[in-house]
C-alpha cells in the first residue's frame, strides 16, 4: 500500500502510538532518540532505529538518509538542520520546517494567527523590565509572563499578580536570557481543543472539538463531544480549521483554545504533531489521529475523523512519585471499570509529573461516561468529581413551552426526566410569540445534541377540555410529524422520551425495565392487597 | 500492575495481536516460534524472543523457564510437554493441557461435548472401509469425512457425495494413517460464533454473537451483532457459554455454531485461543478478546465485552497469488471507506490464501455497515453483494396491525420506511385476537433490535370518523407512554419512526436533513409558480 519509510525525531509516547498505527499498516518506522529502549523503540524490532539526540544535527542527517519522509513527535527540535534538508529535497518533511519554527516560539506563533485574522489572547513584546511595566499598565493585574521559546506544559510561564512578584517572576524565566513576552490574563471557562489533519495537497479534516481539565498546567481530562452549545462548537472547529489553514506542510494539529464566558473563543496554541488532547481518538473515532497523521504524512487518503461511540473521556496516568506502584492506582480502578483502556508507555523511571499512561474510556451517553470516570478521578482527587458534574452535561431531552402557563402541566414531565438521570433544558419557545427563536431552536436542536425535543403536551383548557389542542397537535401536515400523549399527561410524554432514549442508549434502556418491573410489583401487590383485605375493605 | 512475564507458543498474527495488546499493558511477553522476524516478535523488541519450533518440547521447555505464565495462537501443539510442565508446577499453563488434548482432536471433542449435553451434529468414529459404509449407511449421503487431528481451516475435511468418491476421499485424507471420523451432513442456513472468556476462577463473559461467512473453508467475513433474531442469540450465548464451562483452565475461546433451518443451534468446533471471529473486537468492543485473553491468564479482572459501536465487520485479507499488491486491493478500497481500519500482519511472504491481513470496518447501522463493506467485498467477488443483501438485515422498526383491514392506511407508512432504507417488518398483532402473541412480540422487541413500534395509527371508521380510536391510543394510562400522530396518517408516523433513528443514527439524520430542504423546495418552487402565473392560472 505504501513502502515510504518514516522517521520520527523522538521516541517518547507520542512516536510509540505512531509506532502503533504504523503497524497495522505495515509501515516501517525509524526511531531517533538517546535511550536504546525509548517508549517508540520498544514496540518496533528494527536494527535501524537511531540512537542518539534528537536535536543532533548529525543524527538527524543520518536519519534523513535512511527514510522517505521525516517527522516529530515534539516541535522543540534543530529546525535549521530541517531547513537545509528540506531546501536540498534530500526527504520530506512534515509539518513543514516554516511551521515548525512559527510554532516553536510562542510570540511569533501569536504574531502568526493575530496577522491571520485568528481570535488571540492581547499579547505584548518585552525586552526589558521597562518594557514588562509598559504591558503591566496596558493590561493591568494579573499578567501571564510566559518564555518564547521551550515551554510546554505550564513549563516557562509566571502569573504575576502585583508589582512585588515582577522581581521573582522575571528571575523564574531567566531574566531575559530566554526571550520573553506577555498576555493579557484570561479568565476562560472552559478550554476546548481540536485535533485537525491535513493532507499533503491541503484538504483539511477536524476531529470533533473536545474540552480539556488542566491540573497544574499538564492536561490531565478531557471530555468528547465538549459539553458546551453547539453554536460554540461550530465556533471552535471553524476557528481551529482556519488556523491550521495559515501554517505548511501534512499532518495532524492540536489547536487549544479558551472559551470565554461571552461566547469568544480565542487560539491558544497549536502544536504541530499528535497530542495530548487527541488521544482518545484511538479508541473513540473512526481514524485516530496516529494513524491519520501516518496517512496524511504519507499521501493516503485521511481517514474519517468522526466519533464512533456517544462520549469518550481521557485521564492521563501522571506520576506521582518515584513509585510506580502509586501512580498506578488509576489504571488498577480502570481495570474494573467498563468501556476503559489503559495505554502504559513503557517508560522505565517514574516521576513525580511525568506522564506514564493514559486512560481512555468510552460510554453510551455522557451521563454513563461521567459515571465511570469519577472512580477513576477519585483515586487521585477527592474533589474532582466537581468538574464533571451533571451541570456541565448538555441536554439530552429539550422540554418547551409556548407559555409560562403551562409549567405546571409540564413539571410532572420534568420530574420523569429528572428520576431517570436524563440531562434536559426547560424553556419557553413560542411559534407565536417568539417565532424567530422557535426556527433557532428547531434548526439548531440536532447540532446542540438534542434527541427528544418535548413541545409540550395538550392542555385542558376551559373550553373543549383540551381536545381543541390535542387536534392541534396531530393534525401536523403530512411531511411534518409529531404525536401527541394524552391531555395533560406529561407523565407519560416524560417516559416516552425516556423510552426514545433507552432504545439506543443501554443505560437507559435499563432503567426503563426496571422501572416497568416496579410498576407491575406495584400492581401485583395490589392485587395481593384486595384478596387479602376483600374489596369492601380495600 | 501485573509484572508476570508471559511466553506464546507460536508468533503469527494471533500472537502479534496479544502482543500488541500486552504492550499497552506494559506486560513481557516472549514469543517462541521459528522466524526470527515472525509478525508477533517484530512488534515487541527484546532480545528473549526463543527463535524455534513452537512444538519442540526443548524450546518449550527453555520458555517456560524464562516466564510466569504460558500460552498459544495454536492448538497443534505437543500437548505431552504442556501436561508435563504443568505437573511440575513450574510455569501456569493457560488453557489447560487438558482442554488443549480434548480440542486438538477433533472426535475427542465432539464426544466431550456431546457427553456434556451440549448439542453437536451427529458424527460416528470409523476405523476401517467398513466402518465408513456402516456410517454412510445410518447418515446417508452427502456425508462428511474428517481428520480428528491437524485440521483446521477446511484442511483435513472432504465432503462424500457418492460410492464413487469414498477411495479417492480415504486416499486425500491419509487412508487412516490420520485417525478419521464421519459427520452427518449439516445443510445450515447462517454460521454463527461467540467468543468467551474465562477467569481464573472459573468467571464466563461472552462477546456478543456474530455470523460468519466462508469461503473455500477460511473464514472470510464476520458480521457483529448476527443478524438473527434476538430468540436465536440467546440460543448461541447459552449453548457457548455452557460449552468453555465444560472445559479447564482460563482464557479466550472461539466458538462456532451452525444455525439451522428450524431454529436449532450445533456447536460446531472450539478454538482454545484468539479467533478469527473475534479481532472485530479490537475496533468494536470495550475490551478486545487479545486483552481479555492476557487479563484473564494473568488473573487480572475481566474486561467488558460490550460492543462500542452499533455494528462491525471483518474482512480477512487472504493471499490471492504471491502478488502482494493483488492481494492488498482490498485494503486499497479500505483507505478511502470510513469506519475502517487496517490490520497487516507484517508477513514476508504472500501466499494464495494466505491470512495476510484483516479490515474491521464500525458503522452506526447495519444499513450502512454493508454499505461501507460491500464494495471493499466487490474488490475480490463481484458476486459477494448476495451475501450482505439487505434481506440479512434484522429489522429497526416493526409496524403492527391489529387486522389486516388496517393496511391500506398503513401501507404509506411502509412506503416511507422503504424510501428512506429502513429495515422494517410489517405484521399482525392483535391485543385482542392474539394476546399471547402481542405480550411475546412486546417483551421481546428489545432484544431483537427494534427501535421504534409503530403500533398502527387510528383509522378512521364509518362512525365518529375515527376519533374513537385517536381516544384510545392517547389514553394509555399513565405509565404505559404511547403516542400518536393524525387520524389515518400513517406517513407522518413513518416519517416519526425515522426521526427517531436520525437522533441517534447520523446516516438517517443527514436523509431526514435532505428530506426536509426537499420538501421546502417544493413549497418555494409552488410559491414562485403562484407569483409567475398568478392565483387565477394556478
Amino acid at each position: 500500500m505504501n513502502s515510504k519509510k518514516l522517521g520520527v525525531l523522538g521516541g517518547g509516547q507520542l512516536g510509540r502510538m505512531l509506532v502503533e498505527a504504523a503497524s497495522r499498516l505495515n509501515i516501517s518506522v525509524t526511531i531517533l532518540d538517546n535511550p536504546v529502549d525509548s517508549p517508540a523503540k520498544q514496540i518496533q524490532s528494527t536494527s535501524t532505529h537511531i540512537h542518539g539526540d534528537f536535536k543532533d544535527p548529525l543524527k538527524i542527517q543520518e536519519l534523513a538518509q535512511n527514510v522517505d519522509v521525516l517527522t516529530i513527535e515534539i516541535e522543540h527540535v534543530e529546525v535549521e538542520i530541517l531547513e537545509k534538508l528540506f531546501s536540498e529535497k534530500s526527504v520530506e518533511i512534515h509539518p513543514h520546517p516554516f511551521t515548525i519554527r512559527i510554532i516553536q516560539d510562542k510570540f511569533l506563533q501569536k504574531t502568526h494567527l493575530s496577522q491571520n485574522e485568528i481570535p488571540v489572547v492581547d499579547f505584548m513584546n518585552i525586552t526589558d523590565r521597562e518594557s514588562l511595566n509598559i504591558a503591566v499598565e496596558k493590561f493591568g493585574y494579573p499578567i501571564m509572563l510566559k518564555s518564547k521559546i521551550l515551554a510546554y506544559d505550564g513549563r516557562g510561564n509566571y502569573v504575576i499578580n502585583s508589582d512585588d512578584e515582577i522581581t521573582n517572576a522575571l528571575k523564574t524565566l531567566g531574566n531575559f536570557k530566554i526571550p520573553l513576552y506577555v498576555e493579557r490574563w484570561t479568565p476562560f471557562v472552559k478550554e476546548l481543543a481540536v485535533m485537525v489533519i491535513r493532507s499533503v495537497d491541503g484538504v483539511i479534516k477536524s476531529y470533533p472539538v473536545v474540552e480539556t481539565v488542566h491540573k497544574e498546567n499538564i492536561c490531565h481530562l478531557v471530555i468528547a463531544p465538549a459539553q458546551v452549545d453547539g453554536v460554540i462548537l461550530s465556533r471552535a472547529k471553524e476557528i481551529a480549521e482556519k488556523s491550521i489553514q495559515t501554517l505548511k506542510g501534512a499532518g495532524i494539529f492540536g489547536v487549544e483554545m479558551f472559551l470565554m464566558k461571552n461566547g469568544h473563543v480565542y487560539v491558544n496554541e497549536i502544536a504541530p504533531r499528535p497530542h495530548n488532547s487527541g488521544h482518545y481518538t484511538i479508541e473513540a473515532c473512526e481514524t485516530s489521529q496516529y494513524e491519520n497523521h501516518i496517512r496524511s504524512i504519507l499521501n493516503m487518503p485521511l481517514g474519517s475523523t468522526s466519533l464512533k461511540v456517544p462520549a469518550a473521556a481521557m485521564i492521563n496516568v501522571l506520576g506521582k512519585s518515584e513509585n510506580i506502584q502509586e501512580t498506578l492506582g488509576p489504571c488498577v480502578e480502570a481495570l474494573t471499570t467498563p468501556g476503559a483502556t489503559i495505554h502504559l508507555y513503557g517508560k522505565k523511571e517514574c516521576r513525580k509529573g511525568r506522564k506514564m499512561g493514559h486512560i481512555t474510556i468510552v460510554a453510551d451517553s455522557i451521563s454513563q461516561l461521567y459515571k465511570r470516570i469519577n472512580p477513576i478521578l477519585n483515586i487521585d482527587d477527592e474533589n474532582s468529581i466537581s468538574t464533571t458534574s451533571s451541570k456541565n452535561i448538555q441536554p439530552l431531552v429539550g422540554i418547551i413551552m409556548g407559555s409560562d402557563s403551562d409549567l405546571p402541566t409540564m413539571k410532572a414531565c420534568a420530574e420523569v426526566l429528572k428520576s431517570f438521570d436524563v440531562p434536559f433544558e426547560l424553556s419557553i419557545v413560542s411559534a407565536h410569540r417568539t417565532p424567530m427563536r422557535m426556527v433557532e431552536y428547531a434548526k439548531t436542536a440536532h447540532v446542540r445534541g438534542l434527541k427528544v425535543i418535548i413541545a409540550g403536551v395538550p392542555v385542558k383548557g376551559k373550553i373543549l377540555d383540551g381536545v381543541d389542542s390535542l387536534y392541534s397537535i396531530v393534525q401536523m401536515p403530512r411531511g411534518v410529524p409529531v404525536a401527541t400523549v394524552a391531555i395533560n399527561n406529561s407523565t407519560n410524554a416524560g417516559l416516552l422520551a425516556v423510552r426514545h432514549l433507552g432504545a439506543f442508549i443501554p443505560s437507559y434502556l435499563q432503567k426503563v425495565q426496571e422501572f416497568t418491573e416496579r410498576q407491575e410489583s406495584e400492581v401485583l401487590a395490589k392485587v395481593d392487597k384486595l384478596d387479602q383485605v376483600g374489596w369492601e375493605n380495600y
